[in-house]
């Protein structure tokens, strides 16, 4: 998608790519293959770059920081992406900053751990780094399960992020773009709908009310400075007893933004590369009344959904469909379809619809 | 364009380039070195392919025949490139299928083109093959010119068409998509405004009477089913005295449609994409009150557009700038820009000052 967005700007675009196979290397054929997790791979990839960029957080954020120290321009910064790598970092960033964040204490030990849990019974512990879409997301009801549970955590990452349950009213996200100079520009909050912490549904707009939607631009831009991001940034919020609170940040084009590519007058990855490139930012409206985005995410029985392109246009030709030719596997994100139109409800059915045609996974219950 | 439109749709693309550093390789990695105009390249090319077509009209049509008559699927089909590729046969093909043309006649030696000028005092006169962007219209006034005018273009293109000069009120287009199945989907009207025969603005919707509109539309659906094309047409015709008559047909993605990308739902290349892949057609409608499309031609002193995208972006944040990567060269076709909005005149502005900050030609008069 980033590859789409940078054809008619003009960008001359190269890909470090683990495989020939990736996404990236096969749409655009101008790919290095390489790891963004060895120094030396990002090192001589970087040589040969004006700016390099992510669309993913698997990076070796050393090896990377050597890089950047040897002069190459990396945007976001190497000390952006390192805030948010670790999410404890990135909660006390979110807090320094004077936005609001739901409860949280460092858990390195079951001790720690016990003693979170005699204020917050039911606890979720996070690795602070690594995990994505879920994974890395514990809840302990039961101080018995404890401590074997933290022992196996901290084997790989010596940190966690503790937190009590909370009776969240509505997930939320708001992406912010931001350039060199500082300049922002945010995006309509939209609804995130997670299944098993994965993202399954976006609907934009998010229907707050004035005051709602101004907070949250103001979060998202006052986070966007308080960590010195270039690019887009995605701001993850809870909505708790009528408030909102920072879950996360995603210093990188986002999945809460894939409706923006045919929603928005300027897609997310559109500003993305204009903010890394330097270019005067878009504009994020919405030019629709509503979009639903529904993600295509491989089922048990992994059927390719470009074989059922035919269906999915039958149940609905004005439909955005956006295959990411990755190869089907249960529970994988193959892509995603975007409908827009003046009725909220019946985007999101009809987004439901077309990917159920694709034969991807519809969770009981979402579709109607 | 093409290849942006493939992406989402996961089609597994391969161009047929004529240099490793034409635009649909340089974006695609996924090229052939080859010409089109070559029947073994052909041939050897199609062998690698589902489903062979084109963007241009560039090509060897008797090779591309015998790779048809040899199992390839080429879509349109060669008849019906055979067709367009010969303005003559053109006229005759739209005429037979009982649509309005302007009055023509065969030219093809000078004795023709003086009784031609008997009925109609000032001649144009278009060789039969070749020539787009108003390179092959000839305006002939006296006769004194015509004989040695005629001997000239015949040398190149025996058969000659020539018509009347015609008071023209308005230039109009419109897109059909048209399925292997025949069932097509028409777009809106536009009106484009050609400076030396060559398109400059495109402006969507027309604004036409509901009368005009749905014959323009039977228009369309009629030469589609006439020539029998799979894949994207473009229909332009003239309006005069209030009526239309059909210039030409161009079987293939088209300048005229461009503005399709960011003002439609399913833009001319997606359709393109899903007829001649046989998926079902999208949706063509305007997703936007008005749409202006300006191209950006290469000015005297060929300034790179990529160098003044800074500028464009600064003068308008919303407008959806298109450069193709080619070389820089005056009157050369380097990209395109199109601003949408509420107000037709304001989006048109706003398209010429982009196209202005990009460094493009801009002819007198038409910016304003």
């Amino acid at each position: 998608m980033m590859h789409q967005a940078s054809i008619g700007l003009g960008l001359d675009m190269r890909y470090l790519a683990e495989r020939g196979d990736d996404p990236a290397a096969v749409v655009s054929g101008s790919f290095t293959i390489g790891s963004a997790m060895s120094d030396t791979d990002l090192g001589s990839f970087a040589r040969e770059c004006g700016v390099v960029t992510f669309d993913h957080e698997v990076v070796d954020l050393e090896g990377l920081g050597d890089v950047e120290r040897g002069g190459a321009v990396i945007r976001p910064p190497v000390r952006t992406l390192s805030v948010v790598a670790d999410k404890l970092g990135m909660r006390r960033a979110v807090e320094w900053a004077g936005l609001p964040v739901p409860p949280w204490k460092r858990v390195r030990n079951p001790s720690e751990a016990l003693a979170a849990m005699d204020e917050w019974p039911v606890l979720v512990l996070k690795p602070a780094r690594g995990g994505y879409d879920g994974r890395g997301v514990f809840i302990v009801r039961a101080e018995t399960e404890v401590r074997d549970l933290v022992i196996r955590l901290t084997a790989r990452s010596p940190n966690l992020m503790s937190e009590p349950l909370l009776d969240i009213d509505a997930e939320l996200a708001v992406l912010v773009a931001r350039s060199p100079d500082g300049t922002t520009v945010t995006y309509d909050p939209v609804t995130t709908l997670q299944v098993d912490g994965q993202c399954r549904q976006v609907m934009a707009p998010a229907g707050l009310s004035d005051n709602l939607l101004a907070e949250a631009r103001r979060i998202a831009h006052t986070a966007a400075e308080a960590i010195g991001v270039i690019g887009i940034m995605a701001v993850e919020l809870f909505m708790v007893d009528g408030s909102m609170m920072v879950n996360e940040l995603a210093a990188r084009p986002h999945n809460s933004g894939h409706h923006t590519i045919d929603a928005c007058v300027t897609s997310q990855f559109e500003n993305h590369l204009r903010a890394v490139a330097d270019l005067p930012l878009g504009d994020p409206s919405l030019r629709t009344a509503h979009a639903a985005m529904v993600n295509v995410i491989g089922a048990a029985d992994a059927v390719d959904p470009r074989r059922h392109l035919g269906d999915a246009f039958a149940r609905d030709p004005g439909c955005h469909v956006h295959l990411y030719g990755k190869e089907p596997r249960p529970n994988r994100k193959l892509g995603h379809v975007t409908v827009t139109g003046p009725d909220a409800n019946q985007a999101r059915r009809t987004a439901w619809d077309v990917v159920e045609a694709l034969r991807a996974d519809v969770p009981d219950g979402v579709a109607s």
